[in-house]
């Protein structure tokens, strides 16, 4: 079994040292991760100075070059993102905008770099927006290259405008721990069948 | 006080006589209009021969131009829409397209025929997707003619994957009904003024 | 190469004979399948008598079950749309709700009868609104099991307000006549590739 | 007729003094307000240090609660913003996430200091996202207090996939100076119907 590497990234808005639900969430799909072989490095993005714009490098200082390079080192990238007004963070938005660019870097084959590559997505808020946030996820990385597995998507969210944080949750949710199994073992057999079997050039 | 009407559309998937949360919430509102002066009346979409298609009238039996002569007559419409998949229901979706041939349909002013009438949403779901339910109706009523209050929108979703009804829920949800009140005195406060002070012609 | 088939939905709102540019888009897309080993087949939905809910069968005379088999027939699942207020048609949203019921069935293995299926969109518009329209078709196939393969969207939209009809464009747009061909080249392989090695048991 | 102050804030990507299409069409929208004793200022949020939260203010050097101050001073609130990738941009996003925290911020009777404020959307992209971009935002306006007006959008899009800017475009588009037209008549009516006439406290 080919082994595999995963780039999370961690969409929150809080820097480092923060308590962040959306980093739980991640270090649960980091786990299960381990069991298809796939080795997890999670990023939190606002930790780093990453600069809004849509080229692969916005100059002088610009953190993205550096997460790109993981990014196009790992066969897996994972969005993960608390949901701020039913929808992905400012966070998560400038991470797309920054993967837009990958629509002007073709390799020798005239393919996109992330091409074969397998996206998955965590969201995690106090309530609702979760199957949003996954839809322009989705979406953004499918225009720029990435395959979305059957299931992509693990999530939680509480009851309507009960402000329930998804680290104070006792007992952990079994709903959400199985999807997240599931979105593993997806992300990890189709990450897998693509490095071995690349998209064709165009 | 000026008298106002409301045309609460229940766009349940489900004909009557069918449990319809959506309507709960509907009856909710409906009662929660009646403290300012607001006559409701509610009708189940589905329960209707409603027509696919951008036309004020698709023809033989078209259920529609009978709603639409209800919606002309209330200077407040609110769409209710159960959540499916995290998106308005396919009847909401229908309602909105018919309601697009307004943009066909101008007074000898010159303004939509829908210009002045405010637009509320009520949502309902198991889990999920209330805030892009509304964005979705918001866009398209404002596109059409429709003005959108301050918290132009009630809703309840429950925890995420645990499946609970909103008619199941006992004791009612606090901050929903407070929520359906606001919704109720701004929607009623924005359609007086407006049925009091039109938009100008254009 | 292991020939496959693809269902190609076409969700617009007008019923045959009427023309329709999903129908132009969608038969484009199938003449790029062709080179891919792939057998089309186009249906028109509303020609058929599909009830709207979320069970896999409405009862009587309810034209998904036939329409379900040859999904479940196939190894492609297209969904073409029109574009109604930036949004998918109403059409397209009842198909999705019909497939919302795939999450009740599951085969011996535990895996939903989509499971090793890809899909893809093809959108079509006067103007505005193919992103958003491929978003929330993503989301909602990838939650009931299909796989969505890089650059999974066809499309064609016209210059803001300017009411152009795609099958009225001469010369053909070029940049639509190239993506269709990647859609189809990506969603063949992809969908071989899961033909011969399918997800994993959950 | 009571005069009127307009926020116009620029989500653009581009620092100035980079040309910016969404300026352009604000500046149009500017222009449009005058005839309506509207008086307008416009802010290219990007020029500013807005940091990223959710809260009133995040700190030491945060460029926010001086821009949320012109809010306050306003009555009209104008959203302008270029599309990436189908969908609002990172700084717009980050803005409604600032705007969040008025939840939180209730004046003596309970009301949201967002209250009788009017929201308008501006939105310019090469192709592809204006009603899904109105539909992010005018759901997290109308959440925190802001009045949607009938027709509170004005935009530009391109053909699909064709790249051409607004800046570029010569002659102006008519349709879009129209809805610029029609957007300042409205959201002037309207701010000053509600300028006059409060919400009710809750």
């Amino acid at each position: 079994m080919r082994p595999l590497r995963a780039l999370l990234l961690n969409c929150t808005l809080k820097p480092s040292p923060a308590e962040s639900s959306t980093d739980l969430l991640l270090a649960e799909l980091a786990e299960a991760f381990e069991k298809h072989d796939v080795t997890s490095e999670t990023v939190r993005v606002v930790d780093h100075d990453v600069r809004f714009g849509v080229d692969v490098d916005e100059g002088s200082g610009d953190a993205w070059p550096t997460l790109r390079q993981q990014m196009l080192g790992s066969e897996i990238l994972v969005i993960g993102t608390p949901i701020w007004m039913g929808q992905p963070s400012a966070i998560a938005k400038m991470v797309l905008e920054r993967l837009d660019a990958e629509l002007g870097e073709t390799g020798p084959d005239g393919r996109f770099l992330t091409y074969d590559k397998v996206a998955g997505v965590a969201v995690v808020g106090n309530e609702d927006g979760a199957h949003h946030t996954s839809a322009e996820i989705y979406q953004a990385l499918s225009d720029v290259g990435f395959t979305i597995p059957a299931n992509g998507v693990t999530y939680w969210v509480g009851e309507a405008m009960q402000g329930v944080d998804y680290t104070n949750k006792d007992p952990r949710p079994e709903k959400t721990a199985a999807t997240t199994t599931t979105l593993a073992a997806n992300t990890a057999h189709l990450a897998r069948l693509l490095a071995g079997s690349p998209y064709p050039a165009t």
